[in-house]
């Protein structure tokens, strides 16, 4: 049998440990190499980090020095889970991908970096091409559920005259960072000052989600904006993080919209709250493409948020090292499909 | 502006005018060539059989000698809608790909050749990649809906227990050779008999869709079976072609099973009938995935087989122009997507 596909992890939040545990869960893989900065975490071992069991593919002790495990020869692929924003991102991508190994991002704006940052992407091809790796960001979304997915059903279309998305999801299983981004707890006024101060950041990715529909389509949109409103609670609503009363902010409803010739041509809306069952909203997933022929499309309940990330990003591990060299998108590599057997399988020409 | 993608359109069937008809409603083709037996057909033009305008890009006479438009420099693509299966379709897709034209093809069987003909799929990838052209299998069932939608899906699961997947449709649009292929009219002992010595053929993709499971979870199924039944009316059920009295045959619902090591891991069921509205059946398509998470997905009502299958082999043939020389399915290549600008603009590195 070949040897095992060592991986770096950067990053032990959330998505991280999950993506880390979800790796460990699988045939094939190793992870040779974990960086976080949480002091906690540091000089811990890997294993005990997650609370699994010790194997001999989990022993890496977390470190916060990067240039300790990203060096030359040390791994095949590197998974990044430690922010949001390509600028933010980009010097840890630049030395994985100088590094040799092929990169999977859980950066929102990775999904589609060329949108906001197109010298950065064309720098991180160029880097990609130099050194033989691909870089690709993903997740649920952007990346899978409000973009990719509805390319592919335009597919069996002939003619597309209007697509409506929505995402009704439930995030009282997240933690505090989340309900700040959203503003939830918030009074009213609050969250309008946060949404103008950037302090209520809202979902990240429908700029993104429209910088792919425009390539797939190969279109330029007008009339982009996106809008974010309060939403307010009826009743008392409570996880273990928060507790909102009635008349404050449960969550955030984003309304994206882009039109084509100064038609309208996508609205996607994703209202993001806690426990939206006790006002009876049902949550799910949403495609309308009105055209030849109408499709209408639903999963209720939504994908779950959390796990979805996690999967796409392990499961995309093998197409990226797959690929052909450079910066990619979901719109340029193979459909995802989940790992099932041994890894090592799943990927070609290696020694 | 480049010049325009030149088509030959390989049978003018109902699939095959389909396709012809949504080619010239796109900007940056030209059809060149058609290719039909029917003597009904042979010799007018094909603006005429299409009953559209007149205009330079749809002014070819169809032909019933295949090598007057299959010939080396007379087309870029080939599109091909004559039959289902891979051995009968195997003669042309030669002649075509030693042509140098790349290939698109409606035949059932070719959405997974590999299951049931693998000498003549390797065949097919060394004469694609001898005349560097790529070769493409697809429609909506097998290729979409029932087997890379279910793929794509897995990919935000994290482990995958079970498959449910079930398309019910409506028959009533189609013609003469489907009623006969699913024993529409049939009384239940003559659907039997046909069932036995293979005259009610019901569908063609079960063995495909498996086949494209298989290589995206590299794994190998055992007990692949399928089942039809008779779908049997109990009111009066009629449409253009054929009229059913209750206690006939007014579908097939066809079933296909195939285990992971002894264990049920896909389901299909696909029963296709006529005009199920009148026994209040809802048509849709529907798949269900258990595993880490759950995911329930519907399209109401079902992806319209003519007009989906149709718009798929027309929007994949950019995708089917840029793809490396070889025998493709849809897995090889990125996801489908519609057409809307000029798709000279899709197509990389042509003169």
């Amino acid at each position: 049998m070949k040897r095992k596909i060592k991986v770096v992890v950067w990053g032990l939040g959330s998505m991280g440990s999950g993506i880390a545990k979800m790796i460990l869960g699988k045939q094939g893989f190793t992870i040779v190499g974990a960086i976080d900065t949480d002091p906690s975490k540091v000089g811990r071992k890997l294993w005990d980090i997650l609370g699994i069991e010790e194997n001999e593919d989990n022993g890496c002790v977390i470190t916060n020095k990067a240039e300790e495990v990203i060096k030359k020869g040390f791994a095949d692929v590197c998974v990044m889970a430690t922010a949001s924003f390509t600028k933010v991102v980009f010097p840890s991508i630049k030395m994985a991908a100088e590094a040799g190994m092929d990169i999977v991002s859980t950066a929102e704006e990775m999904a589609y970096p060329r949108v906001l940052d197109p010298e950065l992407s064309d720098e991180m091809d160029r880097i990609a091409k130099e050194n033989n790796i691909s870089i690709l960001g993903t997740g649920v979304n952007p990346g899978f559920i409000m973009d990719l997915m509805v390319i592919a059903l335009t597919g069996v279309c002939d003619t597309v005259d209007k697509i409506n998305v929505a995402r009704i999801n439930d995030l009282a299983c997240f933690g505090k960072a989340v309900m700040v981004e959203q503003g939830i707890g918030l009074k009213p006024e609050e969250f309008s000052e946060g949404v103008k101060n950037d302090t209520v950041a809202g979902h990240v990715g429908f700029l993104q989600s429209f910088g792919m529909f425009e390539e797939a389509f190969n279109v330029k949109f007008n009339n982009v904006r996106q809008e974010k409103e309060a939403i307010l609670t009826n009743v008392p609503r409570s996880t273990d993080i928060v507790s909102v009363n009635p008349g404050d902010v449960a969550g955030c409803r984003q309304i994206g919209y882009a039109s084509l010739e100064d038609k309208e041509f996508i609205v996607m809306e994703h209202p993001q709250q806690i426990r939206p069952e006790l006002e009876n909203v049902d949550t799910g997933d949403y495609i309308s493409i009105k055209g030849y022929p109408n499709i209408d499309l639903q999963i209720k309940p939504e994908i779950p948020g959390g796990i979805a990330t996690i999967a796409i990003c392990v499961n995309m591990i093998p197409l990226v090292m797959n690929s052909t060299p450079g910066l990619k998108t979901m719109l340029d590599l193979p459909v995802p499909r989940a790992i099932i057997g041994d890894v090592r399988e799943l990927v070609d020409n290696r020694e």
